[in-house]
């Protein structure tokens, strides 16, 4: 088994990304492309990321090898009910979801028993604090980690993964539990905290000229994730809630004791153990 | 009148690349340079920073016409005082103190009076989260905005402002308790937060290897400045204090809205909030 036809289902920043970065790593089939919004498939067939675009994304699916489902958490937990019943063992459903303990539990009865199609549950850590295939890129992937989770096996996964890898991106296993914990912490926590800086500084700044002048680097880095979309983030809030919301208490409290010690030697001590996080190998880089 | 002989008083990371940038901007005249680290002073040498080293700052200081004054805000304040006494109303004083009520404060008896030095109390916005010499760069100010606060006005202070901007500055003046109000919210909340993330995960997640290879781009930059240096820190943490704790307490009140509205509409506004942040013109570069 081979896979010869892709369809991405979805072809927003990261779905298109994919389709490009298939295309600059020699994929020799065909990539088939369906949007929730007609003109953001377009878009991905105009920039080369899909060979042609579909309006009956099931057609699409029932004649593909593999079929990518990219999108909110929620919609592509929608996918996987709407197209499983129309595929067979022979096909592999992935995805590109960023919680992975509510989709692998959706999957579960549809993917993977006998007479089912397969399912791997994937999770680019790539992303842009901007959406849409307008800003969709081959090198997106480059040097990021894709994470897998655990799943029955299928023919088509360790070509899938392979695949990935010729993006650029180091594969890793992880198992969903762990997945979602360590997400909260480092891609959701930075997300809510940019949004509820940036919220906080226009509700206390407003349109202050010199607020926005005299912001340096740190304000811009600090508060890119602002502009990401709520449409994304939402489905993300909802079905991984529990572990966000301890980091975002957690973080709330060591706020709150840097304050009270902000003249006490208690102050070193933490930006000691803060240099520590940056210096430690494998450092950040 | 002209500058034509420069002292720089701590020849750090800000006060190397001061130097570098006079350099670079063709400044003809002389820099003299002392560090409290005598390598720091020698490299800031080696890097062509400075043109000579000194072991005496007081009398280099003395046969100088601008004393650039860089460091923590504490030192800035301590060689105010020592300096003053020795110096004349032809000679101007600098600094580069990231809080000017403080410093404007201590300088008011000190300069500006009959008989005594001239003073311009001045903030680069623009850093890095490692310092030394070592990281000087002639292009550190390169876009940035020099601010100056209110002082007596002297003789050489529009032609230091003019080498400031051929450093590649925009120059601004603000009043220095608006200063104080603006960088509590845009450059010390930013640290403290991003020490305070960093120092949270250190004790969390230790030196646990899956976190450090799933976090992105989003990770490294909440987590950059994590790697400043309590030295630098510690003086505004003191200095500014009670603006540092309001930003502190403001977000630590946001964040736990966010955290309490994870699963209601009030998220979408928040998001929103965030956007026209990040999108209002002049949006944030």
């Amino acid at each position: 088994m081979t896979i010869r036809r892709i369809s991405i289902i979805g072809t927003g920043l990261i779905g298109a990304s994919a389709g490009m970065a298939l295309r600059a790593a020699q994929f020799p089939g065909e990539i088939i492309g369906w949007d929730r919004h007609p003109s953001q498939a377009q878009l991905a067939l105009e920039r080369g990321a899909v060979d042609q675009t579909t309006d009956d994304p099931i057609t699409a699916a029932v004649s593909s090898d593999l079929i990518l489902l990219s999108g909110p958490v929620f919609s592509i937990q929608d996918w996987m009910e709407k197209l499983a019943p129309h595929l067979n063992p022979h096909q592999l459903v992935t995805d590109v979801g960023s919680v992975k303990v509510a989709i692998t539990a959706r999957a579960q009865p549809l993917f993977g028993n006998p007479g089912q199609a397969g399912f791997l549950p994937g999770h680019p850590m790539a992303g842009k604090e901007v959406s849409g295939a307008a800003n969709a890129d081959a090198q997106l992937f480059t040097k990021a980690v894709w994470l897998f989770t655990e799943f029955a096996d299928h023919p088509l996964s360790a070509e899938w993964r392979s695949w990935v890898e010729r993006f650029g991106c180091r594969t890793m296993d992880i198992q969903a539990i762990r997945h979602d914990e360590i997400c909260a912490w480092v891609s959701h926590l930075p997300q809510f905290l940019s949004t509820a800086l940036s919220a906080m500084l226009e509700d206390r700044f407003g349109d202050a000229p010199d607020l926005r002048a005299i912001g340096g680097r740190a304000l811009r880095e600090m508060t890119r994730l602002g502009a990401s979309p709520y449409s994304m983030w939402r489905d993300i809030a909802h079905a991984n809630d529990a572990e966000i919301a301890e980091a975002l208490l957690s973080l709330e409290q060591r706020l709150a004791y840097v304050r009270e010690n902000l003249k006490t030697p208690e102050l070193r001590e933490e930006f000691e153990r803060a240099n520590r996080f940056r210096t430690t190998p494998p450092s950040i880089p």
